[in-house]
């Protein structure tokens, strides 16, 4: 269905009424194609090239008409393929021939990625560029999830932290971002739970603080798993992108499954609103 | 524009394709339609039933098809017209009817709002529900002021608060929140701003900390303040929904527009990237 609801959007879009030479960093969101937001699905249209991230899905990339140039210039952790400043030298000589630069960016284009640097060097080679937000993966994998991310009983503060790491070196200090009513949305979790797991324990989480695994939101391969930071070490390891969520509200995914992961009561407050629903 | 590409979605619906009786915590974004995602956009044309948020624009209400049922079940602190019991029975009702409910919220339904009771009552109540992720405010705030949230030489860390009172009381516990290489996204920062400059230099921020008040983000009503937490007091107050941005990545907007709020010169990693892109 959606794929028909894209022709008809293609077929009323007025491509003249896009400024020439011109860039927009485009939030590309979670995956699902339906997470586009309007404008996103407007700009691929009317693009004439979509420099694009690794981890932006293959069913979005397929939203692309064909006659489009689109590349791939991901970067991965030692394995650069094309350099940061050659990003920059490539949207720049793009909208230098007139042309509309799509700079697709998997999730939200504001948050862990190079968009400081690539926003400063359109700016300092006076190119005009916009930017259009979308939706960050954690925000797609608690909706999936069906979890809150702040609850005024568990969690008043909302915490993105990176565990990005090049050769086995951190590259984000955590320090002081943790805490009992936080809920923590930690991206690139990476391979090593162990470690990460101590990591959050010397932050002061205890053991059994509830923790969501999400790899691929929203996505035809999406996977969730629950843990306590405990179990972390032991869990399995996903296809990325993954979000790790810690914190009490990620204990919702696993009541509502009844996969308790180990005996606990019924809080007070969740049967009581439920009395209460029911009783209206 | 908008408003044919959502006929031309509108006509390709297949309606009956939507589950009956099926509650959808939907977010509509910072107020842009434009920002809406499509499947926001697809939920909207299908509803038998919408209730909203105040905070909803009155540029997306607009697009909810005439023969739709739209309630707004705002509340607002001690000014409560719907209780959030009424809400979850409205809901459930609705659901029960067979009717498929949109429950509207401002940005994303996941943070700062109810969105955890409201599911944990449709979960008590066995009604089916989805939750579909939308654009924060602050997201939006931010692709309209053009700075990064995170930039791997300013801020490694992305901080949501709320600064949301009731009766002077503040709701919610910032201890430890606070760094100088987090950027903090301050919701609901209310009109005494020099009570929370205080707060802020509590938490051990100093006082030329770069601030930007971004009210309306992406709407045509959007007004963009930058300050520093030391003439926040003074800053003009704004409409609702505002969002306060604190930390280094807010100086990116006063220097690109070369408002310099105090004498600072370019760093030089700013001045070398503009060199090395010119130079390319």
């Amino acid at each position: 269905m959606l794929a028909s609801v894209l022709e008809l959007l293609s077929s009323s879009l007025v491509v003249s009424a896009m400024a020439d030479g011109k860039v927009y960093l485009v939030g590309a969101g979670p995956g699902d194609p339906g997470l586009l937001t309007v404008e996103a699905v407007r700009l691929l249209q009317a693009a004439d090239v979509v420099f694009h991230d690794d981890l932006v899905s293959s069913e979005i990339l397929e939203l692309i008409p064909q006659q489009v140039y689109v590349e791939n210039v991901g970067k991965r952790c030692g394995h650069t393929r094309v350099t940061q400043q050659q990003i920059h030298s490539l949207m720049i000589n793009a909208a230098k021939e007139g042309w509309t630069v799509v700079r697709l960016k998997s999730g939200d284009p504001l948050i862990f990625g190079r968009a400081g640097e690539e926003m400063q060097a359109l700016h300092a080679a006076g190119i005009e560029f916009e930017v259009v937000p979308g939706i960050t993966a954690a925000f797609g994998a608690a909706a999936r999830a069906r979890i809150p991310l702040t609850d005024r009983r568990l969690a008043s503060k909302l915490v993105f932290l990176s565990n990005h790491q090049c050769a086995g070196k951190s590259l984000f200090d955590w320090k002081g971002a943790l805490a009992t009513d936080t809920t923590a949305l930690i991206y690139m979790p990476g391979q090593d739970l162990a470690g990460l797991a101590g990591r959050l324990n010397e932050e002061g989480l205890p053991d059994d603080t509830p923790c969501l695994i999400v790899s691929c939101a929203t996505t035809a391969e999406q996977q969730v798993h629950a843990a306590r930071i405990s179990t972390l070490a032991t869990a399995p390891r996903y296809p990325a992108p993954v979000v790790l969520v810690v914190g009490e509200v990620a204990e919702r995914y696993a009541r509502e499954r009844e996969m308790e992961l180990e005996p606990m009561p019924l809080d007070e407050d969740w049967s009581e609103s439920a009395e209460q629903v029911l009783g209206d």
